[in-house]
């Protein structure tokens, strides 16, 4: 199994130090992350949240680059409709090549309505405005010859795009999907797929019932790598911190679906309030939390499943990396 | 006085390798320069010239924040009209808050008609959009508040932007100008001045008369670290080598004006053909070519004009770097 993690670093307006490390306990974290053996960092990109979250991640990525080898430096994701197509190419073949080859490109259509009224983009041409990036971008890595773009959002003239990527043909692509359909639609892109961290056992499950038909229906090969699954975790060796950690990520969670609304895939049904579908329920049964045994056996389920690549939330604290590789990693050492 | 650098890595398509360097000797150029003494350096951003030119200087900084510890890290320049305004004032930020406050950000409204014609935007729009892109990127970085924008480009609704900059109110902004009525105009601004390294001598001393009597117009302090002169360098210790050392100059002078055209207050006036302004002519004039010694002379000269602050033209080899640090800026300590 493959084991990375997911997250963002924080900076909030009115806490800004004259130190150079304002995002400096999250790139600690990464640093010695590399060294326990965790396989890679997806981080997030968001804007106008008011809550310090990180808004450049492929600035941060870069940063990364310059002070780790080995590990994967993943967007989680990039939202397409907020960006130049052909500079936000630039950009990712930027930290490609500063890494040595080791970007994972996480792309997607956006939720949030903060961000959407924000950037003054209606909500209902997401999915086209993402399409036609994903089109500009790719020929943008690939084309060794000027081309010329007319799109619905977007023209170029006569264009080459620099510098080349180190990966080739391109950067692995990754979007994250929620609803059935969506990650239907993700494997016939031939892009990989991330899972969130929202999502109880059961309907995780479904989703990648939901990947591995889309597969067989197109004839594309199922590689367990290909679908990142990630998972909030807090590691509890009592009863009463088990119950501690489960209130924190219940009021966590809540606040975000509160102010951003659900995830696609996981809104709230009406006509089935206590389905798998209303977040608030499966809270308990979507994160790992416990015991390192209890955890193990929680991704033995998954794996059981047919999972093999998890994305671990990044937790509060670095102690908690350090118990996942000495206790955790090794029960999945193939 | 103060000496910087200014240039850019290059990384063609076709020439890519698997190691993580694509830009490496560049990088390792900028870790010695800092060692050495300098104390900035600032990188170009151009798009679709085919040459491997840097795109993404925001990502390179980043990476370069994370290995140097106190060399400024500036652009020179950001043309705004490629850019959406908050977007920018974000990754701005983010090289700001990782570099811990060393950001300068060099910003411009664009020259090359290849750039205009690739992003398809009237290069009559450049200076409203360039007006409009600082209006947005101030607001965005001091801006403690959600506010509103409705411009002629640009709109954003109910937006806070982050992360906050390191420097306040805000990194320090520059920007090239080359007629007398660009430079006025920056000084208006509050802004610094870039002045380019093609301009000989003689223009390069009118450019300074007129931001001085600028300065003077609307009350405005003549700071000399506020305006930067770029200068090509070449140390060269015989008859020979100076010779070969200006022909190789005119040469890439020649060939970057046939290709993207003169720069702003350097265009041949049909009416003067010998005058400075052909750049042809002042080519020998405009760079600091020769031994040590006759190098610290054209720098005293220009010390004399009142310049205080040059940026040079970074050179083929680190050795001539090694070269200034120990035998040219030690003449100017003070």
């Amino acid at each position: 199994m493959k084991f990375g993690l997911f997250g963002g670093a924080v900076a909030r307006r009115g806490e800004e130090t004259a130190d150079s490390q304002g995002y400096g306990g999250f790139i600690d974290t990464v640093v010695e992350a590399e060294q326990l053996g965790f396989e890679s960092i997806f981080i997030v990109e968001h804007h106008f949240s008011g809550g310090g979250q990180l808004s450049s991640s492929l600035n941060l990525l870069s940063y990364l680059a310059a002070i780790t080898s080995t590990i994967r430096l993943g967007t989680a994701v990039t939202v397409l409709p907020w960006h130049n197509p052909v500079l936000i190419a630039e950009q990712a073949a930027t930290v490609d090549l500063l890494s040595g080859g080791r970007l994972d490109f996480g792309v997607g259509k956006g939720y949030r309505d903060i961000e959407f009224d924000g950037f003054c983009i209606p909500k209902e041409e997401s999915l086209a405005r993402y399409e036609e990036s994903i089109e500009v971008i790719i020929k943008s890595w690939t084309s060794n010859e000027r081309f010329d773009h007319n799109g619905k959002f977007w023209s170029f003239k006569d264009i080459i795009v620099e510098p080349p990527t180190i990966q080739k043909p391109h950067p692995p692509l990754w979007t994250a999907a929620g609803t059935d359909e969506s990650i239907a639609r993700v494997a016939e892109t031939g892009m990989s797929v991330m899972l969130d961290h929202f999502a109880s056992f059961e309907r995780t499950e479904e989703r990648l019932t939901a990947w591995r038909s889309a597969c067989d229906g197109i004839g594309r090969n199922f590689d367990p790598m290909e679908v990142a699954l990630a998972r909030g975790v807090t590691i509890t060796l009592t009863n009463d911190g088990l119950e501690k950690a489960t209130a924190i990520r219940e009021e966590r969670v809540s606040r975000m679906f509160d102010k951003f609304g659900a995830l696609p895939g996981l809104e709230k049904k009406s006509d089935q309030p206590d389905s798998y579908a209303n977040p608030d329920l499966a809270i308990d049964d979507a994160a790992l939390l416990g015991t390192p045994d209890m955890i193990i056996e929680r991704i033995q389920t998954l794996k059981d499943m047919g999972f093999e690549h998890i994305l671990f939330l990044l937790p509060d604290s670095v102690e908690t990396l350090r118990i996942i590789s000495k206790e955790i990693m090794p029960a999945f050492k193939s």
